[in-house]
């Protein structure tokens, strides 16, 4: 760290502290596979207060790999590197590096005897293949890999700080959030990046942009600036706020303030402002009462419950419930009468009310839910297209609502689950 | 097009017929956002035979753009980037780029016409921000958007081809797949990319590399080569087969000889060789059988009837699932004896028989599932320890399997219903 220290301080540098990111692999070229590491490399990176100025992906292919390292070392002061540190002739990140910047390479003998215990401990005898995972630049730190043969790679050279990295995700994190942190701490001064997320539903995107929008373009002109950034699911809106700042408390106390303001113009919509998921919103609120929840499912085919029990402990608190895909079933386990389904149709807000009512009197539970819809993409007429659901919840008293959700099955499936819930939030905050 | 192929031919150029992708925006280097665009692109140029050597996320910077541009255009002759097409300021790409070429702009009358007449449906007038989205660098084909306000745009310039793409994936698709593809056509000569994808249930990762690394690495001498990727999701394992050659028929055969060697090596464990998914696979078998299903879940709380009800047309065979998560439903629903419960837990194989028979029988179907476990993170024990899951299938006859899955709650649950879905595979290909 002191070597860091020096190197990086002792010269004035007209490139910003600003970081790029390498993704190399074959692979990830592909058309079905996405980087997702440079995500958690983000992450590290801002919290320290450095921006990512770009990244890359990009094949096992020596003349592409030199040429984007010497791209972004001609540009930018922290390089991270991930993937390429395997044992065969296509992993080529260690050479690529040391040879741009005329390093010789030698054989470390202690990563040779961890890698040698590694194997001995299953077993086996070290393949010789694995030897190229030994090579080590002049000047390099090695970062210890407990999770994997190979070790990861720190370097100080010319004012930069490069760090080499392996590519599985349960390597690289630990190594990443660790010694490869722990050392960029030393370059990154006092600056942090702090951060706050509110979760929204009920609105679309563009509904919730409408209404921050005035506010969040009021905080960009403050000093420091509070940037936000709004991604919509399926449902859900996430609104991410972030303060560079030196000062935790004032940061915090800012940020504090920022989402008060939200809240107060989202109202009822705001799920949570501490990263809780809906599903455990709703299930502390169940909880905090000592309230059952059972549903009755159609269309959402127990998509529904499915996001209910994705949190732990939801054993506490979903005593069960019930996909009545076919008539027959809405009849028998929860007691809709033939007559109403045939009266109004299977997709009406009347059986919606039914499955509900007799979802909550046949399980004995203090709340239930009743969802039935066209999710599509047969199924749908003029008068009740594809996307049409009605939800139903049961608990002090019944109120049911008709949406018609646009998109394909599984929009309409995840867009009706997420209401489903969010409607029993609202019922567990009002009633 | 007859301007590109002439620009393009009468020039020898150093450069390979590969391909740069750069997605454009601030937000897509954030720690929560993913840029999915270039998957889509990377699969419209390998069809057409053109390999994608990098692709990189660039912010909405001038002169990190810039030089991502020259860096690009110095290795490749196709680049096509997407994203910073919009009417704000921080939208860069048009400007960049034609600065970088050198080009004037120019206002296009037809793209204000188009834009204004946009706006006009809607009975707003054009804001003058969009003016932007009208200028066109000399030499351009515009590149219609009949999706958004931005249009594309085409260039063909020393030797190189580039294409500016909007960001919204409902606008670039269309273009890329349309206008773009068919301009590249021209370029590409006769090599096409042909592709097969095995699907495989019932193995982890490297059970699967450990059987198919020996075939599949013979493919890679042959002329011309099959590449072969892996890729593992919970559960389940795709086998990715690519072939490039001009001439489709003798590729299509290679491929089907490829596709029958890893069929005969993975036996009952391939679930289809044309795409579709597992759950469509159960579905085809249920529906050629006549056949109805029934499911009584309770560690997945309904994520395999949600997972088998993904299937436009389930309503056919799908006839009812109960989640049953409280011992009392357990009881109630399906009838499972309290004693037996008492006896064996909650989490046996006896409970998991119980509840597909007793399931089975009240809902008067072929074949019914029993899921029952713990998904963690509580409520594990020595004995069953979590991960412990009990799946049976009541068809023609019972079976059941007892499962020790890794992994926390969501790995758990999926697997579970991954299997579960699966365990309904091989009985209806068995009974």
């Amino acid at each position: 760290m002191h070597v860091v220290d020096a190197v990086v301080a002792d010269r004035v540098d007209s490139r910003p502290l600003s970081a790029a990111i390498l993704a190399v692999g074959s692979e990830l070229l592909t058309p079905e596979k996405v980087d997702t590491n440079s995500l958690f490399i983000t992450q590290v990176l801002n919290d320290l207060g450095i921006a990512v100025a770009f990244k890359s992906i990009v094949g096992d292919n020596r003349a592409e790999l030199t040429a984007h390292v010497a791209h972004a070392l001609g540009r930018h002061r922290v390089l991270i590197l991930t993937g390429g540190l395997g044992p065969t002739d296509d992993d080529l990140t260690r050479e690529v590096v040391a040879a741009h910047l005329g390093l010789p390479m030698h054989e470390d003998p202690e990563i040779i005897a961890a890698m040698e215990g590694r194997f001995a401990a299953r077993g086996w005898k070290m393949p010789a293949v694995n030897r190229r995972q030994a090579q080590v630049p002049e000047g390099a730190t090695v970062l210890a890999n407990p999770n994997g043969t190979a070790p990861g790679l720190w370097l100080a050279h010319d004012g930069a700080v490069i760090a080499l990295l392996p590519g599985p995700p349960r390597e690289m994190k630990p190594m990443m959030a660790g010694e490869v942190r722990s050392r960029l701490l030393a370059l990154a001064g006092d600056t942090r990046l702090h951060r706050r997320l509110v979760r929204v539903s009920g609105k679309g995107e563009s509904a919730v942009e409408e209404i921050v929008q005035p506010i969040y373009s009021r905080w960009l002109a403050q000093e420091p600036p509070i940037e936000t950034t709004i991604l919509a699911g399926l449902g859900q809106v996430e609104l991410h706020l972030r303060l560079q700042s030196p000062d935790a408390e004032r940061a915090g106390a800012a940020l504090d303030l920022a989402v008060g303001e939200l809240t107060m113009a989202l109202g009822q919509d705001v799920v949570s402002t501490d990263g809780r998921s809906l599903a455990a919103v709703v299930g502390d609120l169940l909880r905090a009462r000592g309230w059952w929840v059972a549903l009755a499912e159609s269309c959402t085919g127990g998509l529904a419950t499915s996001r209910l029990t994705d949190v732990p402990g939801s054993s506490d608190y979903v005593e069960r419930s019930v996909v009545a895909y076919s008539n027959k079933a809405k009849v028998e386990l929860l007691g809709v009468p033939a007559a109403l389904i045939q009266e109004h149709g299977a997709v009406s807000e009347a059986v919606a009310v039914a499955m509900a009512e007799g979802m909550r009197a046949r399980a004995g539970v203090d709340i239930a839910v009743g969802i039935t819809g066209i999710a599509g993409p047969g199924g749908g007429s003029e008068a009740k297209p594809v996307g049409t659901v009605c939800i139903a919840v049961a608990g002090v008293q019944t109120e049911v609502r008709t949406f018609r959700f646009p998109g394909g099955r599984e929009m309409v499936k995840a867009m009706s689950a997420n209401w489903a819930i969010d409607l029993v939030r609202r019922a567990l905050r009002e009633g």
